[in-house]
């Protein structure tokens, strides 16, 4: 049990909804998080389920920490898909269909009895690292989670870009080829980001480039497995295959254009890379050589000033960042 | 003489920094301009120079309107080139290098003993379009401003975008292209929209394809002049030339591209195009088609939610927008 002593109170339940998992915490006024978990999204279940089951982990969650509901002031929740933000309901949950449509706030609000901030989990994820994590003495931030897909967060004087159509922030379908030759993108449109620096598009980038007979010790991963994961690439270049490192510059390169358009158009303070995708960030000589690339690279196409002055870095809460940040968004509006 | 009952108190001086011209107008609260007119920049006289005659020229508008300086609460000042927001500094002053790091926003408060709100002129052309103009009542707005070069700004809840290093919403050096075919843009870089956009550009873009034998009655003035313009362009395409449609159809493409990164990002209520490169705007057949390719494609580029809801459309306010935008400006600091 943790002392009471060092919670800084009021405390917030941050949620975020995945569609395996949902991440469930306690955060503390000043963003600690001191009990937290996951539970099986079980999607299959239905929404009001799902909503049973947080609120049921929540419970033990507050037993376990010697709290109760009286000293949780409001709940942050983010979730994937499309929503309406404004309306406090989901719209299209990508694999969690019988969740579609569902109005997630004001249940969660009426089941606790609590008041619910609601909003998108990468948007969550970035406030999270704005409120404790890389970002937290900044005054703007703007994360790319890199995943299985890209998405992304912006935070501009502590407010989250949602849009005005809960679609602000979408920065793995920003342009950056309009050629003939763009990649197509996996929703449907050609040149986003997302088809050339997601786990799904860089393993693509990879295979194809085998096939073209590159030469490397990914070729006998690729022929005996059918398959190459970035997290293969990250090993392979890890142990000094310069075709795999060549693939971690040259994912460096695609995001730097992105992130360029994203500095000439918001230019925040620090710009946060998040999600599993880092070919092993700081902690190995891969990430930091993606990392090093990405900065290299934007360097060379930014504004000078913006190219000396703006920090660019991967984030640190890891899968925390989204209840955290969830919490909050919560402490932001009902603190 | 305007009537002082028409007027709603407290009004504000609005000035609006050119290269060649310098915007000065008062504001009353309600966004009205009831008294404006411009001034040679004659940049070559220096800065100091500068805000005398500007200051001179306002005491006029405010003896002809029946006004003294008491009745004016604040000063909004927009610049071009690039500046210190924050320190309300001046940097680099393209073709007015006299201007260069002079800490204009101090000096004009220091001379007139009001305070001065000091930000991008293009920050504040879209602050005028979004507090009195055509995005009166939204709540977020974009706005490109198509000329020699291209600007931007990004209103969201009432806040400029003016960047943690003063270069927040430069739409115009977003990429849209990163090929090796990539059109060089005039900052130095590849593939950004103004290479594709800008008055300059579309004039490049059409004599390139005239020079390459397109059939077109534009050729004459081609052979003739030995340049084409973007007003020539429409004017024949006014006139029925298929070649000058088809390349107005192309720039609305390109700025099709632009608007979709800036939508899946900023997902504002509404973009507004303003600036003189607009092939005519709402008076003429070409204009008309000109925003209605843009619509169109934007269409087709973005997600749905956004390409069903969000509002394309020119600037209503003209060349005003500017010194009104930094009047609201300044009305939104100081009133």
């Amino acid at each position: 049990m943790v002392s009471l002593d060092h919670i800084s109170f009021p405390a917030y339940l941050g949620v975020d909804v995945g569609g395996t998992t949902i991440k469930i915490g306690i955060v503390d006024n000043s963003g600690r998080s001191f009990a937290h978990g996951k539970i099986d999204t079980d999607h299959e279940r239905g929404p009001e389920d799902g909503v049973r089951r947080i609120i049921e982990f929540a419970e033990g969650l507050l037993a376990e920490s010697g709290l109760n509901w009286e000293q949780i002031r409001a709940i942050g929740l983010g979730t994937p898909g499309t929503m309406d933000v404004k309306q406090g309901m989901l719209l299209h949950m990508p694999n969690m269909s019988g969740w579609d449509h569902f109005p997630i706030r004001s249940y969660l609000a009426d089941q606790t009895d609590k008041p619910v901030a609601f909003l998108n989990d990468a948007n969550a994820a970035a406030y999270g690292e704005y409120w404790v994590g890389r970002g937290q003495e900044c005054d703007s931030l703007v994360m790319f989670t890199l995943g299985t897909g890209v998405g992304g967060g912006i935070i501009i004087h502590d407010i989250t870009l949602d849009g005005a159509h809960s679609h602000g922030s979408e920065l793995g379908h920003i342009t950056i080829d309009s050629s003939a030759d763009a990649r197509q993108c996996p929703c449907g449109q050609f040149g986003h980001l997302e088809a050339y620096v997601s786990a799904t598009s860089v393993a693509k980038r990879t295979q194809e480039q085998l096939d073209e007979g590159e030469e490397s010790s990914l070729q006998t991963t690729w022929s005996e497995q059918g398959m190459v994961s970035s997290l293969d690439v990250a090993t392979h270049a890890e142990q000094g295959d310069e075709f795999a490192n060549r693939i971690i510059r040259e994912t460096g390169h695609y995001l730097a254009i992105g992130i360029t358009s994203v500095l000439h158009m918001i230019d925040p303070d620090i710009v946060v890379l998040g999600g599993a995708m880092n070919f092993g960030g700081h902690q190995t000589r891969a990430g930091r050589a993606f990392l090093e690339a990405i900065r290299q690279r934007t360097r060379e196409l930014t504004f000078p000033v913006l190219a000396e002055n703006t920090i660019i870095d991967f984030a640190t809460l890891g899968s925390d960042s989204g209840f955290i940040g969830a919490a909050g968004v919560a402490r932001k509006q009902f603190g």
